[in-house]
């Protein structure tokens, strides 16, 4: 280890995620990349494959994953890989005293039949479900800060529940009628090729996706009913749209007290979030829109009114590869670690992009 | 006259949808544009402003709006004008015989208070908003077939309409929590430059707007409460998303009975749409999505039910130019005209775009 | 076979030429589709592949491809194939009368030697080269009418060789020096998935390929050569820019006689295109843009001269999939079966796409 | 001022050069800004504009512009400006001692009767084009260091030097036939809206503009005569394609020496660029693409080379907002004030965007 103060791994490095943690890092003022496993890139020079970090991270290349190589150089390890790895990795690195951050699903809920219903696998590790914290610092600061296995949410669940957590919290809304309807940029797909990512097919849709029940929505569920004391159910339906980056959750929600105003609503929104670090409240006639936040870890929310009928629009707007994965894991890493939150992330939103 | 069925003029034919008209009627087999009006473009010849258009349509040059020349030279007149024009205009037309086929606002609502609501003017032709009749050939197919005076539905109305009818009209769905989330391409703003239309603003956003209240949702509440017999009332929201063409509404319902099944709901729309020759159904694991209808008058509408909890989320895609706007106005000139509604509107889509 | 005057056969009709070839003949007034083949989807519906087809080609499914059911049913083959395959194919369909027009590379060069160089395969059927028809209609329409076997021209080569035959053919430009920088959208790279056209990847790009020599050169190359009686070489470099469709060829040349200026440029390309029925001349500060072509057979060709260093930029663009693929091979079509070459290709460009 | 070395005034800082100057100096370690000057948006917050920089520049509003406000706060001076505005305003800046970065065109230009013929005015400050460094880091670093006033280059001109520089200064080339071929999205427009970068007709473009010669060329065949001590004219059209930012210049090129292959264009330009800190040479199949440097102050070059015809295209892909602009700027401001040329600007591109 050099003069940096933690040696951190990446498993599952040369997919989007992966390249944007070591985009993160490779300039973060404390933490060094040590290991950064490939199973297809290993043995070649990191830029390779993100040729945006050509003259970036030294000499460092892919290498295969090995579990004796990230106890021995690692102090902090990501796992950026396909749900159902993670699961199996995470017990020995903990074992070993190193802290996981985990983007996967593997660790985010909390009843292991969901993942019989949800991904369909039986989870084998259920006890560490339990121990992990659910990587969103809006919710679970303290808990974060005390993790050794951290499961950062998916990015259309942080963008779910960052619209909803002060109307949840404050019982603004009928709990019972709850519809996300979510835009995603073409990245949120990874960096396999498919027909249905293909550009000529992918270009300008507007495209719904596992409309009967997208596996997020199991996340959002657990944890606005953890909020709420209720059992809360939630329509969630993503649709793919022409961007490459960027994811807006649009909450439909009908208002408990109709005299509910606008004002009413922003002022719960400007309380509950007034002293997060990444979440910004968009105002004065504009919505959230992720156009304004990419290359950041910021969430703009926002909201609409509508009282002729009872409802409101609640939105949150985020840059998918950042606040949706890589930049919350980074959060995640310096709460865990003890650094400021800004460390590493203090970067602001391109515009135009 | 020449050797076509009938003389058609376009009020307002240099902005988007009066370029579609006159691409649609320049091989239209059985209309002859005679007159096409711009208080900007007058003068010049078509393809001046619609590039596209080179080599079409001869000698034709835009002229200066006057009423006595559409009276003299048409038998129909299209009104392709912002909202508070096609009011003063179309009653003289009527009043000499002519046809109109209004694509603005100004006659879709019955109740003439809507439009103080609405769209900030009172109406100075009431009397007329009774005569006119709203020009969705799903729902009104007879009475356009003898109308005078057709008013075009809004493109995120057609949509919306056209995603709910059959569960409405079925009262499969519990009509007080009904959600329209609506996605559009640029060219839904029209021609006219503004910074939220500039390309680098406009390009990859997911953006929404008139977010507390759409003008679009006074018609869509209107047809639905006219089919349900109920006093229908619905959350719509836009959101412009990366496309230049194209709307997609997903609406958002509740099941009335939580054993409807998706079959069931396919079955409810199979049968309403079966004879419709502009509206398909997408199944199979795929839902619509405008991008495989651009350049035509089709509509695809689809579903997707999710039994857990009791929801479905109802879609419609359309080319916004073409069945929002300038393609069903060609298709109800058809059927004012006792032509095949297929005249000149026969071209598939293009894939890929 | 039904009322149509012809029957055609489409080998390889599952890609986006295929797909196109299918929509231009759905409504073809005098061609009916009787064989469309695919290896992967034979046996399915065409519209489980071309999506926009669906309602569209009545019961037609993809069928294996069989040389004897080509021969017994069709009079026309279209074969759009990948490099290699139509040259085996040909000969067995002209031998029993069939007309082939072919949209692969393998008939469009003279010189056998030229596909050992460019295509890495010794060309087998030798003899049949020189019977092949270059399929640009405006450089061989006669030859085309009397054509057994058509060879397609790509659609770099298309747009290169529309930009600079008047040049060429009137010697105004110096032949030594002839750049051709050629944009085109995705779609070109046809429908098999790969990272670069990941549409992550492939979305906004700026990017080169084959920059030292693309396979299209050699068409160019012959053609200009047999054009001006002297042996041209041509720098030809393509760019995969952010769009679907669209080619754009920008020759950059030097004016043999440095008083030359842009009239008398415009009045050799209108002289030369004054009748061509799909040549546009686009002028007055305007230069051809594809997004103004899509979906038509269109080719719009500008000009722009610097006097003051005696070079002209000779602009020619069109719809890839269209005037570079399956709109011109339907061109060929037609003039092959003595059919007006308007038949079917009257569409006009859609406005904005 | 606080505790950063420097205080720092943009001139022109509501458009999207100003944008991406306030961006990179929000989080520049040793710079402050204390003037923004805007004459549209006088008094209102910074984020009322740029949306991505809420939160960010604490109480920082736009003011109008005052030579006596900016000789009081600051010590550096951006002119970010249209053509024509920096030549009154610098001299009585550097009067008073500051230094002055000048974004617009005004000081580009060693000869004055270029800004007649190019710019359409006389330029009133003559003597100022004299001692103004033409702020390439690249060709004039040393002078730069010593600058009190530093013309930055236009993005078109960065892109087309960078590819050309070291096979000009080695004499590879042809210098009476030098073509470049530049490609760039639309933020290089600025942020005023027009038709032609209205989003439904910027989208999806490959429009070449300004093709009889673009403006840019002034400084592109000063500098490359400059540097080859023989009078150098150069072609050069800009185009517009698909996406909102980046430049790619594509420097087609006639070999002195038809024996040069890529491995020795190659080594001339990694040996004159291998110091530069913000020039990356591209190889090994790849080329530079604009793409994978968005958001950073890099630049790509590459090279191919097609010896059958002794001709080579010369890549150079940049951030025509960054190294094109205003990354290029606070590069020239770094070296003015003897501060490391990385500093604030050490983030890498991302990817993918």
């Amino acid at each position: 280890m050099g003069t940096k103060d933690v040696r951190v791994g990446i498993v599952g490095a040369s997919g989007y995620t992966g390249g944007e943690l070591l985009r993160l890092l490779a300039t973060h003022p404390r933490a060094e990349i040590t290991v950064a496993t490939s199973r297809e890139y290993a043995g070649q020079p990191i830029s390779n494959v993100h040729f945006n970090l050509k003259g970036f991270l030294g000499n460092l290349k892919f290498s295969q994953l090995s579990v004796d190589q990230l106890i021995g150089k690692c102090d902090v390890v990501f796992t950026s890989t396909p749900s159902g790895v993670a699961k199996g990795l995470a017990p020995k690195l903990i074992e070993h005293g190193l802290k996981v951050i985990d983007l996967s699903p593997d660790f985010r809920l909390k009843d292991p039949k969901l993942y019989e219903h949800w991904y369909d696998f039986s989870h084998d590790a259920p006890d560490l479900l339990s121990k992990a914290t659910y990587g969103l610092p809006e919710l679970h600061r303290d808990a974060i800060r005390n993790a050794q296995l951290v499961a950062c949410p998916g990015c259309n669940s942080t963008a779910a529940l960052l619209s909803l957590i002060p109307a949840v919290e404050h019982r603004l809304i009928d709990l019972d009628h709850i519809v996300v309807d979510v835009k995603v940029g073409s990245s949120e797909a990874g960096m396999k090729p498919s027909i249905g990512t293909h550009h000529p097919e992918r270009a300008n849709v507007m495209r719904p996706y596992e409309a009967a029940g997208h596996r997020h929505v199991a996340e959002v569920e657990q944890e606005l009913t953890a909020l709420s004391g209720k059992s809360v159910r939630v329509a969630l339906v993503p649709h793919a749209v022409g961007a490459v980056r960027g994811a807006l959750a649009t909450s439909h929600v009908w208002l408990s007290d109709t005299s509910t105003d606008e004002l009413a609503v922003w002022r719960a929104y400007a309380k509950r979030y007034g002293q997060e670090p990444f979440v910004r409240i968009v105002r004065g006639g504009r919505y959230p829109d992720p156009k304004y936040l990419i290359g950041s870890n910021f969430a703009d929310v926002g909201m609409a009114v509508e009282q002729r009928i009872g409802r409101a629009a609640l939105f949150a707007a985020i840059d998918n590869l950042m606040k949706g994965a890589a930049g919350q894991a980074v959060q995640c890493m310096n709460l865990v670690l003890g650094f400021s939150e800004y460390e590493g992330l203090n970067a602001p939103p391109l515009r135009p992009v």
